[in-house]
């Protein structure tokens, strides 16, 4: 046989997909499985027809940095909505899904040994990525605020990783410490990377980029999802947004790995962009109402979750059980057949919290599921 | 400004997309280019309807694996087609394109430090990516044979790479030449990657993998598209095939960077698999008797190229030019407006050679350029 690399041998999967997996394995053996773990929403999105797109253009290889018309429409609902101006032509490239994007940015500032400061909990893919990349993550617990980060910088230190909104917990950072992070960013002389997956989540208050108070994006680098916002995170495009340098090296490692996404589904979002939008936006604000009645009905089991106000995830504590969060959500899903995904898997600060996705369950359903991990907790305290 | 890795800031630029950059903005002005410089062949394909396809699913991630069906029909189809036994729950998976699954392999088995064997000419991104993955590219010049490899091997080499057939030479290794790289394989512990992109090209003669001899694919990895077989390169589909180990480990990886490939594509490729080899199976026929034709007219001409019988790729010497391939090619194309890539793009020792892909242009086209590539050979000696 032969022989594999230290990282590939270490990287450990997604603890998501890990329960996902198992679900999908019950449901195959006919169970009926409440699932709260997946990390999407289920939008009821109608397919518009493919026969409107350019024909001689849909089969092959779109420009490297993404079809032109796109970007443009990018930039144009950029300025618009979140008051960043981007150059189409040379700050902002799509990729096939932001996961790659972020990626392909951490493989453009990492050299081996160099750290990558995050919070716990933090999306799984994060620490798993940058060790990918030969870097060292650099992990901050859950109950640690922005203004603890500086702690955690040493002259290894390559970059900071925000996640607003939150997953797993549906925070947005606020303009204080958006604008505390790029003083450090600007200090230490590093980078700020904000994944914005969800941005298009946040419908009651302001969202915030970095990218609206560094505007020329020195430090700065955004990453966003049209999968995710758009509702189709099956069709795996995002983008990335930064200085015409970051892009350009971005640029030339996304030519040697995957060149461009789907060009017919570049074309799809392109000519369908605004009736998407028409209809995920309503769907947003609804997923925000769902959420407070969620929200509502958590206060009232007395379980309480970490702060956080939009997206389809709440990060819920478990605390007092005495389970671990993996024995916790087996327990869960082999008992009682309700799928969550545990604490652990974002970030060791994090075993007594497990994340709740109420983006495709009903809201009746949701509530007896929460009543159910009441119970779970009460009984294994 | 934050600071960049060393593998971005050294990381070079695809020649043949640097030179298909230039025919783009050539063309926006207005010029009429002839271009021989595309990875692809301009395949007349038929756009089936998506109505047909599961709509509850199409939205969403699949597998990461790729879905089942897809998974047990390109099974099924090497088994078929190149007595290749493959087990669809564990020793295949569906990636984002053929491109980030060798990215994916390399990434599994490199430790920084670690040497790839791979000949010249060799693909534009395999020593790119060897790079980006901290690994070494050990390039053997154009004039050697797989005889000559072991001298290459050192006791950190941790694969040797083929491409069969070849791009950009449309060479098809041989019977002995596989058994040969499989016994230097086990002898030394290490890896054969066998990039098999164009296997459906070969309609004259039989195509080899080495995964018939390593049938349990202890040393062989095989990686194949489904975006080049089946016309489609925009598509980004591809799959890699190996033993359950390595695609474990590659799956792992695929999860934490893109998770899976375009869900709608998946299932469209799967609804229409027998429809689309039938329209495929004849042009691919058809382009080797075009193949044959140039090959003709070449000879005539009194230019020589690398031995190759199958792809839509030539790879062509300019000897006896006093010019660079780079000076060459720009010299093509911005006074005969005729794209080609230079042969520098594809190692070291094949400065006097340049890619000439018959993929798009018709054929008297291709002889009109042909003619003029002579003319230049001649004028520049």
């Amino acid at each position: 046989m032969g022989r594999y690399s230290d990282v590939a041998e270490n990287s450990e999967q997604a603890m998501s997909i890990k329960y996902n997996t198992i679900v999908y394995e019950l449901k195959k053996q006919g169970k009926k499985v409440l699932v709260m773990s997946l990390g999407e929403a289920f939008f009821d999105m109608p397919l518009f027809s493919f026969d409107a797109l350019p024909a001689s253009e849909i089969y092959h290889y779109s420009h490297s940095m993404g079809i032109i018309e796109l970007r443009k429409k990018l930039a144009e609902y950029f300025m618009r909505r979140y008051s960043i101006p981007i150059n189409p032509e040379n700050e902002i490239l799509i990729t096939a899904g932001s996961k790659i994007a972020i990626y392909m940015a951490l493989m453009a500032i990492i050299n081996p040994g160099d750290e990558i400061v995050v919070q716990e909990p933090c999306w799984v893919s994060y620490p798993e990525q940058i060790k990918l990349a030969h870097g060292v993550p650099v992990q901050i617990p859950y109950d640690k605020t922005v203004y603890d980060y500086e702690k955690y910088i040493t002259p290894k230190t390559k970059a900071i990783i925000i996640n607003t909104p939150h997953n797993p917990t549906g925070y947005v950072y606020s303009r204080e410490e958006i604008n505390h992070l790029l003083k450090l960013a600007e200090k230490h002389n590093i980078w700020l990377f904000s994944d914005e997956a969800y941005s298009d989540f946040v419908t009651d208050k302001e969202f915030l980029s970095p990218g609206s108070i560094d505007t020329e994006k020195k430090h700065t680098v955004i990453f966003n999802s049209i999968s995710k916002n758009f509702g189709i995170s099956g069709w795996r495009m995002g983008y990335i947004i930064s200085n015409k340098k970051m892009i350009h090296n971005v640029l030339k490692i996304n030519q040697h790995l995957i060149t461009c996404p789907a060009t017919i589904l570049e074309y799809y979002v392109n000519q369908y962009f605004d009736r998407i939008l028409e209809i995920t936006t309503p769907l947003m604000k609804a997923l925000n109402e769902k959420r407070k009645v969620v929200s509502a009905h958590m206060d009232k089991l007395g379980l309480t979750h970490l702060p956080g106000e939009a997206t389809f995830y709440f990060f819920l504590s478990i605390a007092p059980t005495k389970l671990t969060s993996e024995e916790f959500c087996t327990k869960l899903l082999t008992e009682d057949y309700i799928s969550v995904v545990p604490g652990l898997g974002y970030g060791r600060s994090c075993d007594k919290f497990i994340r709740v996705s109420i983006g495709t369950a009903s809201l009746d359903e949701i509530k007896f599921g929460l009543d159910k991990i009441k119970e779970l907790v009460v009984k294994t305290s």
